[in-house]
């Protein structure tokens, strides 16, 4: 059984396709909270309001670690997807956080991101461009089968 | 599944408020032992009398590290309680114990406590204030789901 | 003394600011080449040309990498600068690496990154906005000095 | 040479009577800033005033927190010292933070305090009432020489 | 549940006596191949012989360990029994691993062998002098429940 | 249940010999992708061609490491076999990299590849010539059952 | 300073020729014992002689693996070179060791050999044709300056 | 520059045959208290006397043991000299330790205790009868250079 991270962008169906697509392998995704407004809020909706933006931010940065953290460090494998959409400095941290402890890495991007990403990518076993080829990647780990 | 330990004061009931709020969660808790005679005595009770009330201590609490080490290194989350009686040392050492080894660490007390935890709550994911909080931050880190 | 890294942005004299406001103190500086060019280059320049894009970038970032990852690793403090211009993933991979390896991390970054970096500056002990708060901070930590 | 941290209580001379007695031995000390109010001020001297103390104190923690592990993971022997002032949690989370990582440990404190630090204690390879025996320890640690 | 490695003397019935006191408790008990002829032979009946007693001794050791390594490393708590019979380097060798290890340590021996345990001795949680005190360590650690 | 990796050669029936052998044991066994073609083209054809051979070794070499690397730390035991054909340069680096983590290292190898081998043997518990060696290995490590 | 570990083949002037190439710069270069004979024979030599090949080789790769290891631990950079001669089973293996425990890794081999090292060459950071690449790349990092 | 910790036995002058007969090698060594008395006494000169010898050895054994760790943690190398006189247990308990901790071990005994030894043997790089082969080992590991 393998056990994967998925981390990075929330707002598009990537997670899904991967998910959908490796239904019948013997697979454990981990994931964030992807909902974003739960994200960013459920430090203050916990524990009390603030009102500088910087320490309301803190508050849920810090419980959304506990849960990012510990999938990490169980994973054996960390997906990492940069989108268009934000800065997503949080998924290039959690790259470099896995990187460091030796985790297998498969960055996810299009091409457009190619040369920004080359530290990150460089640090990864495999960098793929679609879910279609994660899911691929997954497939043939755990049983060999190739494509087509 | 998240491994809790729950640490911290013997005398009220804030492991059960914990254990009972977090009952349809995937959570498994473990504690040190909170009978207070027993956790004092179970070294001279089992390997023999001191006189010396440091060596009757001394025995007692090699054999409770046992448990509580073993818990500490296993547990994916800390959870330690500062109450009002005692010195409770053996919190705050449980919580850098936790720290080194990178765990998450929730630290539970009232605000007539913040300044003198100031270190160990700088140490922590997260500070709550009730055990309820604590409920939620789990139910958040597994599920996603906010209060109300 | 303290080793200290300076990761992240090349394109203002953040660094140099910090290293002329700490040449009193008992620190030794380490950086990535800030060179630009050579930096993008230095993989293709020493190993040989490559067609693809994506395989220069690589050869190149698998040199930096040998000097970065050392100086990460060798480092007591890592200090991370995130400005204007690119996307500076590498930079949020750096941080992302510290913090695994238990690194004491500083963020730097002006208030306008203060929502994208919260997972980072959750990670880092100090979050300051200017290189002179940076230097005030390693001049207590190292003599407990304090500003004006 | 022996790198010995010490740390905990700052309102008796204990630290310096230490230092002076260990004069001649090939010791290097390290300690946490010992000036209660900078200590206590750094964090908003440095980065900003907050309003809240919650605030204040995680700001001056954090700062405090890049010294004090630095100098604790590079020690060979850490000495804690646990007084009659405050709660001194911060002592106790030191110690078990170094037990974690495998330091030596030297606790010092009077027989008033045996019961209530009987597990940080137990987690010593030497428990000492004196700052003078810290000093025969590191000595017979180094020479070989026995007081007397 | 608690894994309990049974290293050392192999004369006697003391893993029995712990095994059967221990089983209506959670634990599951790992031990090295205790048929000395089989220990000792084991390398040359199926690597093929050796003429001199030293390389017969070190095939058999090497595959020896290759059961006690994986079975330490896998265990929360060792218990090391010294008894009459033989040097018993290797259990002495075992406490040491199991220490490096940071595992749990439970030394049982008879008074007589107090003076020379004493290195290993301190590095302990307890030392029993009968497998029932070693049961009831485990009962408490893993009930709380103290004898009658 | 003992967890063993089969590394190196893939051109005889070796693995199955240990596998068919080892069937009524608690083993769980794991080894890389064994089909020479799709180990070979596994990362052109998931995440398309490269015209140097060099890019197109590298795109399959990143996906076999995240199963290899993945299998061998989640191993007690690797066995590494040395054969007759090609260099096998990747088993001696998985056996280098098992030796580096700690492993039980089984080296199988004919007695011609002896000299040549002399560094791995030397780090390795056991050196066999035979699948049905490992098989009476593995054996004795669970059951304590010699041969014969 | 960086500390350089040459691993590898014996036969060629590689090593002075990174050595000499890298006189300027500020490298601590390591080394096996390079003269064939001692290091075949030294277990012999100093602990007595063996009628067996095997015994005879691994009694000097024990002896041999003191200097190895040691160096390989302390190395910031392994360079592994494979040429024409043996089978370097122990250079592989030399860079499986350095690639676990995280080390930077510089393979050097001339084409032909690309298909049959492409799991190592995966694992390094740099894979250079020529001594002198080495020497340029030891120079980037360490100074930023690019040949030519 | 090599760093060797010499354990073990105390009763005859093998630390001094190897220390001079390194004496032109670039060899850094370390020893436990080797004054016999002094060793067992330290304790209760230092912290106090005790009735029980228990008591009275576990305190000794203590504050040796702060010397004993940081010079094996600290060591490249590590002699354990086995001889006639008592049982050593704590020299076994050394070289587990050292060997856990992935130090290189060498063991230094005469042929009477091969069969004793042979588990401890099994995870050393060397096994030597006389001194003076150590210094060959030490010499020829640093130099290269081999006796006569």
């Amino acid at each position: 059984m393998l056990k994967v991270y998925l981390s990075g962008e929330i707002h598009t169906d990537w997670r899904e396709r991967i998910i959908e697509g490796a239904r019948d392998l013997d697979v454990r995704f981990s994931a964030p909270v992807t909902d974003h407004a739960a994200s960013d809020d459920c430090g203050v909706k916990i524990l009390g309001a603030e009102e500088k933006p910087f320490w309301h931010d803190r508050k849920g940065a810090g419980i959304n670690a506990i849960r990012t953290r510990t999938a990490i460090e169980a994973a054996d494998v960390v997906v990492v997807r940069f989108g268009e959409k934000y800065r997503q400095w949080n998924a290039a941290f959690d790259a470099g956080y896995a990187a460091a402890l030796g985790k297998s890495l498969i960055v996810l991007h299009g091409p457009e991101h190619q040369h920004a990403l080359k530290e990150v990518d460089a640090a990864a076993q495999a960098v793929a461009e679609t879910p279609e080829q994660v899911v691929q990647i997954l497939r043939y780990v755990l049983t060999g089968a190739l494509p087509g």
